[in-house]
């Protein structure tokens, strides 16, 4: 997939690299030597470029203005997202592909980082606390964009977490709805049992539980657009009486349930908040529960993108397995199955870029041409971190020390929507 | 199952509870606040007794002098132990049983454990340390028992690790071979690749790779025995010179590979030794390659039973998932997968204890009565600690950075023993 972002113009008058004065070549070589030997072709606005010996560079990368190119050099990531977004760098190629090329390049991932970036990544972190006044303003930020927006690029049912592909030519359509599935069946859902949901997006998961499976659910979400279409969604589809929606934060979780899920939320509490959070499933399935979570995450510790978290995501923070153990492990929760799901989030991602792009046009006419080009720069390094692994998706299955619930093997999952009859008896004979 | 230790004699001289002498009557009170109201019927050689009230015992502990009484008030886990193995205390009924309802009813696991006992456990910890002479010391302590032993309660390949039952009905030996086979496909391994193995036990992985798939082994042990085993085995069954098996300490592993796969090793590495495993596995397979851990974990951090340190396994230690993520987090390794197997090993050890049972006369002539009991106790303590939730089984498969081969999705584990075309062509594009 290649997205041209701008024709490069006076292709005629780009000089030869020894050519360059003697500024502007420290400064492109100030850059390379910050993102590695990227196969990318720097372009000053006069013509002048650079791109690392003995590579064939898969994109150009114009930087329009001599500041833009000084602030590369002190602070290249943030510098290149507000630079990108405002039209001050334009990139003629496939933005997700040079993003991918400067994941793999990047010395250490971001662990080169000066300690003005480390500090202003505290700050930040400082600054967007998830309490439960920071949340509030952290995901209304991004989820309450609008409804009409996020109808342009994701499936009809406005699911906006990664997918399950069975096969990788399958539709995001089918996929989402395979989605929503997998993790009922991961669940092990029964008739008659109770649901809490921890951050329920548009509600396509609660509605898809009540209806596919028969249970009750009590879905929390601090989107007010988002919660508005969901009850909307119940009521139209006759499952009001099932499935509340309720606009609130995770923290004043009330009740006692079968099964606790979360789906794209973790990312969104922060890393000092675990613990609460791991209070509150407690609280909610004591020792007889069993639980779902499924977020974006990483292999080593590490704040997120500073301009992701600045412009996109305020208070994100994508944890290492080990970090999310502080969710469960102090309350002896049995961690029963981690999946790994990166690639099928690349090509999510991969699809909601495709529709972006179809609709950038309107995209631009509902929010302005810096948001949209933003979004696409969020959507294009989404692609480029899942492809180049630097992040992943965990879906973590857990059961209270107490469940009588446990599955025999994960062959149903796949061969046989329920569990085999032995399977039942042998659960019984365990509880 | 039950496991009639000693008939109980004298029963029409048993005390009721209120005829208790007062200095009897308050040890047992102190073993119950210990160990909570586990439904035990605790009795004293005397014939006084005390069980919880309102619940109907399950079987009979009969403690024979009175020392022991006062030793299981100030440390009752190495006090039962060690009065059990000595014939001081017999318990009718089933052993396992008892174990597992102490394991319900103990208050908050084991985290009530006085200082002393604490500090036994950290002294225990320096005197055990797996430092590579520590680890010979160490592991020959349990598994240069020898061969003979073994083969009494075993499956006929000698694995003494957790088996995988793809149904429960499943045999003993079917369900090691099916575990063999479910880490060979987890791995997805493939004709020509070399694997090296850390902690290769009497060799049956080695050997199932090597043969069914195709692939050359390097399989590292520092047991003398199993050595010796596993090399006749490769020699009788033509595979020598595929399979080398070197008696080694896995801190000696040198060459590159494609695979990494230690199956009940990470058990007896320690804690402290985690980031030298990593470093180990790094140089290894670098971040092209790929690998799976197979070993006893637990939910929250602490040490293993002191008694089973002290007489059975010398320096083991199970840890948490996210102790576990030390090993592989500082090298950006990806968790593409864990299952935790725990009810399989529930099952593997009540095969392994049944056989055992049904050999103990000839484990007493091979090894003595001290020894028999004290192996008794040791397998019925791990059919209880899997039965309840305190030790787990977990199986990670990871990934370099860099590794070409992930699978697209699960299901071909459960639904066909190859992956699929598309699956294949799909990873061929991301490589």
């Amino acid at each position: 997939m290649s997205y041209p972002d701008v024709a490069l113009k006076n292709k005629n008058s780009i000089q030869l690299e020894h050519g360059l004065p003697m500024i502007e070549r420290w400064f492109l070589q100030q850059i390379f030597k910050a993102i590695g030997p990227a196969p990318v072709r720097l372009v000053l606005k006069g013509g002048a470029e650079m791109s690392p010996p003995g590579v064939s560079p898969i994109a150009t990368v114009m930087i329009l203005d001599r500041l833009t190119l000084a602030k590369l050099v002190i602070d290249p990531e943030m510098a290149f997202g507000e630079a990108y977004a405002d039209g001050r760098i334009q990139v003629a190629g496939d933005l997700a592909g040079v993003l991918e090329a400067v994941y793999e390049s990047w010395p250490n991932g971001r662990e080169g980082a000066s300690k003005y970036q480390w500090l202003m990544s505290k700050w930040m972190n400082w600054l967007q606390d998830n309490t439960p006044r920071g949340s509030k303003s952290n995901i209304r930020h991004h989820y309450d964009v609008g409804n009409d927006f996020y109808r342009l690029w994701l499936d009809s049912q406005l699911v906006y977490t990664c997918a399950y592909f069975p096969s990788p030519s399958t539709t995001l359509e089918a996929a989402q709805e395979a989605k929503l599935d997998y993790i009922c069946r991961k669940l092990r859902l029964r008739a008659g049992e109770t649901v809490v949901e921890a951050g329920c997006g548009w509600g396509a998961l609660a509605l898809h539980m009540a209806q596919r499976y028969g249970v009750s659910v009590k879905a929390f979400n601090i989107s007010h657009e988002q919660t508005i279409y969901a009850r909307r969604r119940a009521a139209d589809e006759g499952l009001s009486g099932r499935v509340e929606f309720i606009e609130d934060d995770y923290r004043n979780i009330r009740g006692a349930f079968d099964v606790f899920v979360s789906v794209g939320m973790v990312e969104h509490l922060g890393v000092r908040h675990f613990a609460d959070f791991g209070e509150v499933i407690h609280r909610s399935i004591g020792d007889r529960g069993r639980g779902l979570l499924h977020f974006i995450g990483k292999s080593h510790k590490g704040d997120f993108s500073r301009w992701i978290r600045e412009r996109i995501f305020p208070g994100v923070y994508a944890p290492t397995l080990s970090e999310a153990m502080n969710i469960l492990e102090p309350h002896n929760y049995a961690v029963v199955d981690v999946e790994n799901l990166r690639p099928h989030y690349a090509t999510t991602l991969e699809h909601w870029l495709e529709r972006f792009e179809k609709s950038s046009e309107q995209v631009s006419d509902m929010c302005g041409l810096w948001f949209q080009r933003a979004w696409r720069l969020y959507l294009s390094g989404s692609v480029a971190a899942f492809r180049a692994g630097a992040l992943r998706l965990f879906q973590i299955c857990f059961a209270g020390s107490q469940s009588p619930l446990i599955s025999w093997t994960r062959a149903p999952l796949y061969t046989d929507l329920k569990p085999s009859t032995e399977d039942t008896e042998w659960i019984h004979a365990m509880s």
